[in-house]
């Protein structure tokens, strides 16, 4: 089983890696990129005869209190076969 | 219209970012934990009036160009309304 939890800086936030990234796009000629935001992105391998219950408490977890700091950041976590 | 670009190391190329994760999270008793592969995560605004062409044609180059290091990196994108 596998999941995906991904972490991105939440909207209220600054995010100034995101406004380096687009202003190095407009300096490129890119007119047309309105914004960027950057996050983070985690592919996680869970062992075989994990049930997939189990799983997605574990990952929870592991997003809420490992992986994102979620007075900053929201994350989303997703679970796929 | 947004898209969405993912970056993460290929699968050949070692990830000690990743790695050191998984061993963080088997030190807090996460023990199901197989594999841990980390990347980045874009999420991009386009100006109103581009087309979905022009979209994917800018956001295409601009990942592989700019965003990816397709050396030891792969990407995907995804274009969302």
């Amino acid at each position: 089983m596998k999941a995906r939890v991904f972490v991105t800086p939440k909207s209220t936030v600054l995010d100034p890696q995101g406004q380096t990234v687009r202003a190095a796009l407009h300096g490129l000629g890119f007119a047309a990129i309105a914004e960027v935001r950057q996050g983070k992105f985690f592919e996680i391998a869970l062992a075989s005869g994990t049930t997939r219950e189990q799983a997605q408490t574990d990952i929870e977890t592991i997003a809420h209190d490992v992986l994102a700091n979620p007075v900053i950041e929201e994350y989303r976590v997703e679970i796929v076969d």
